[in-house]
């Protein structure tokens, strides 16, 4: 319950309904990557919960583990005419878990990248009707 | 025709087909952040170029002329069931220019984030149907 108001309830359902995020981390040498990753939220711990087959194995993992750097996007092309992307971006600090203790993704590697929101942009999720210049980014700290 | 090699024919039809790529980019503060943006390959130039409603105003833009850090990936859900994702997951260099004199992004605002690939790694690009457990990435620095 501590962590509920991390993201309005349109946003958890706009979450629950992604079926891919895309993860920004960064090497040790400070080259950026991107990657197209599972997702869940994790209302146990407020933090948005990232498996994957061999995960621990992964650059990002080991990124992550470097430095705690990482940042979501979930969005979506909600129309394109008018064009219309809907969009949570999601910055916070990331954790490389090994075990999770709650048996991960489901694969045979539980490993987890953990990433605890500090600030959250959202773009169109509560009304993705409005019309496009009338949309208001709903930014805050969480 | 210096720059032709820089993707596979496959990977420039893949990168035709996508309305939208994620990038990320870093705060000054090394916060990362990713955002949706709509991108052309620049044959000319031998870069991804991403345009966009006031994008010389834009967090991404300063981000880029402040470190010139930038990371895109463009991929889809090809199937859920295998899952697959198809994947190209470019690196480089980036440049925040002001006016490409191309017309930029056709919008009122001509600025252009501008990524030069220096590394790619496509998955299941040139064969989204290969079995998943076979996939190889196709990662080469360029």
């Amino acid at each position: 319950m501590l962590y509920r108001m991390t993201f309005t309830e349109a946003e958890l359902a706009y979450l629950d309904s992604q079926p891919l995020g895309r993860l920004a981390t960064q090497q040790p040498d400070g080259t950026l990557q991107v990657n197209p990753v599972g997702f869940a939220w994790n209302a146990d711990t407020g933090t948005i919960d990232i498996g994957g087959f061999s995960m621990s194995r992964s650059r990002k993992y080991r990124n992550v583990a470097h430095n705690g750097r990482a940042a979501l996007v979930v969005d979506d092309l909600w129309s394109t005419d008018p064009w219309r992307v809907r969009c949570l971006d999601i910055r916070g600090t990331a954790e490389a878990v090994p075990d999770p203790g709650t048996g991960g993704s489901g694969g045979s590697d539980p490993a987890v990248i953990r990433l605890r929101p500090t600030r959250v942009i959202g773009m169109a999720i509560e009304d993705p009707d409005v019309p496009p210049h009338e949309i208001r980014a709903n930014a805050r700290d969480v």
